[in-house]
């Protein structure tokens, strides 16, 4: 029980044919009395944004940020669809809107899937009111519509965080390691903190650039890329005006943990931190940097703690770097100290190069700025699941 | 016959025991009178910049612009070494003008291989006497040395270009894909055209610009990346300016083509070239966010003209983009025109898509700026060439 946890919302999730599997592929989100409630969102940065975002971009303007509702579909990312595009993902607001009996503009939308097919409107029509009517309170209406926002992601992604006299319910697909044609990372989450729409927006943006934006699978940035959340506002206002964010930022940083381990051809985690950097946006550069190394990503498939390319990374991050000060280390294990090799324990080093989750630890020994970023390694599997789309 | 082939050069190049191999892995090309002449260097942008970088460039600046020799070796970068690695290099460079009778600054190096392992000196000390002694006019000399400063390149690379009464020979290793722990490129040019230092460096760095930058085949920059070139001036000045830049373009242009072509891992190079741009600036961004993409690339190997992905890259470049002008093709066939999928001949698609190279031809409808950037596929080649050093 995740996304419906929170007081206020309900929930639900069935296969309606866009995926030509017969999979789940429609799922929706809805306070229990289809009022507007208080609603903000973080979309990709992409210029070629995807219909979607653009209409949820426009809704959430239109009503000074609040919804009643989200639908989301996988299958087809209704993305380079131009102005057919738009209209068909409008018109899926208006069919959700007329179930519940709330304006279009109450009602948000986020897609995935392939990109530059026109969206098959036929099987959406019908499946829209089924759904609407099906929608439920409960875990099982919330499992519903976690699997119907599934593409190729193996486990199911929810999460439940019991804020000060609040809780956040969430549910996620992605990234896109994970979707060998659907490069998108989607979160809904819910609320019944109450706030208004500004500082929602606020800690919702701070979450998300502490989470997901410090996560990377292999530096692409989606069309779709959507995060939302509803607050239903029955639990009251939050205790401090830091406690929204701090529950939002737990919630989004499971959900990205639980999108990293899922990576599908990503055998394991890597999590890069960089310390004493110039600023934090230098170290968040180079932890980035480092990262969405091939070169480094394959080393860490091998189990190969090969650290050169780490200092080879950090030196062309475009950040400021003195080698002579740099140490590198795997785990809690120095194996580079002043910029050139230090002697240290191999088989400690080997051991934590074998595990689930990989720590490279970078100190520049510049100054005090920090920054952790979440990648994974480069494997055969990634390859075989994005080569071809059909 | 390519770096002997401008009048005034020798070369060499043996095995000396820097490879466990026992594969050739010392070089040297040099004047045939052992006197400096006309040279100019374009080095890594890399702030981890290998010790062979550091002491090259100080010797092109000690002596304005000349030198005698330049000595390669391959298997070991020297690169992460610190000041016994500085001292290592310029005890070979040393070594070669002891031999060949010139002051140290006079010789330059570029070095090839590990990261963060001090070199093998024993090997090296007894190996350059030897080379200086065995420097040969003539192809075959030639081919030696090309060979020695291969990596894992399946192919050697060498190249002979007839300016307007000049020539200009030329031997490369890498790129990145190439060199499974030795991410580097080199390239050491010879002409026999007259020119002052400046003329040269400027006429080297165009050069360079317009091909090894125009290059990826993992966007990683390499500590050791160094291209040199040596001017006899026994040919007389270049006809006009641009004769120099020019030649030594097509030099650069196609040792650029040999290292994508014989990348390992990469069954076919990409050719992506953006036209329509608000910049040239613009289109060089934009053509490499494309060839550098995973997801563009492993399309690439799997013969799937995806070109949603292509336009995703498109959005996310950070260049002036409207999704509404965008026209895609591979080859001739344009699959994307308006933002949206154009009707196209599939099968002609796809026979382009299964060729050695495949074109990426993207108009973003906005000015007049155009580049073409030269990639790589990625295929489960590159990941097992990759993930262990051993």
């Amino acid at each position: 029980m995740s996304i419906t946890a929170p007081e206020g919302f309900v929930a639900g999730g069935l296969a309606c044919g866009i995926k030509a599997s017969g999979a789940p592929d429609l799922a929706l989100v809805a306070t229990d009395d289809a009022r507007a409630v208080t609603a903000a969102g973080v979309f990709t940065s992409n210029l070629a944004a995807a219909a979607p975002v653009t209409v949820s971009r426009a809704h959430l303007e239109a009503t000074g940020g609040r919804a009643a509702a989200v639908i989301v579909s996988s299958g087809n990312a209704n993305a380079a669809t131009g102005a057919r595009g738009a209209a068909d993902a409008e018109r899926m607001c208006a069919l959700v809107g007329e179930g519940l009996g709330v304006d279009a503009r109450g009602v948000l939308i986020c897609q995935t899937g392939l990109i530059g097919i026109p969206l098959p409107m036929a099987p959406i029509e019908a499946g829209i009111p089924t759904l609407v009517a099906a929608r439920a309170a409960g875990p099982v209406a919330a499992q519903q519509a976690a699997t119907a926002i599934m593409t190729t992601d193996v486990v199911r992604k929810e999460v439940l965080v019991h804020g000060r006299g609040f809780t956040v319910g969430g549910m996620a697909k992605g990234a896109a390691m994970l979707a060998p044609n659907m490069a998108t990372m989607l979160a809904v989450l819910t609320t019944d903190a109450a706030c208004h729409p500004a500082a929602l927006q606020a800690a919702l943006a701070g979450a998300v650039d502490g989470t997901f934006n410090r996560m990377t699978v292999d530096g692409c940035t989606s069309t779709n890329d959507t995060v939302l959340v509803l607050a239903s506002g029955r639990a009251g206002e939050p205790t401090t005006p830091d406690a929204l964010t701090e529950a939002l930022t737990e919630a989004c940083g499971t959900l990205a943990g639980l999108m990293a381990a899922d990576a599908e051809g990503g055998s394991r985690v890597v999590h890069v931190v960089v310390s004493g950097a110039a600023s934090d946006d230098d170290a968040h550069r180079a932890a980035r940097k480092v990262a969405d190394s091939n070169l480094v990503k394959c080393s860490v498939n091998g189990e190969d703690p090969y650290w050169g390319r780490v200092v080879s990374e950090l030196g062309s991050a475009g950040v400021a770097f003195d080698i002579g000060l740099v140490e590198i280390a795997y785990g809690d294990t120095v194996v580079c100290r002043g910029g050139v090799a230090a002697d240290h324990d191999d088989k400690a080093v080997r051991t934590h190069m074998a595990s689930a989750h990989v720590e490279i630890r970078c100190r520049l020994g510049l100054g005090t700025g920090t920054a952790a970023v979440m990648g994974v390694d480069l494997g055969h599997g990634y390859i075989d699941e994005n080569r071809t789309t059909s």
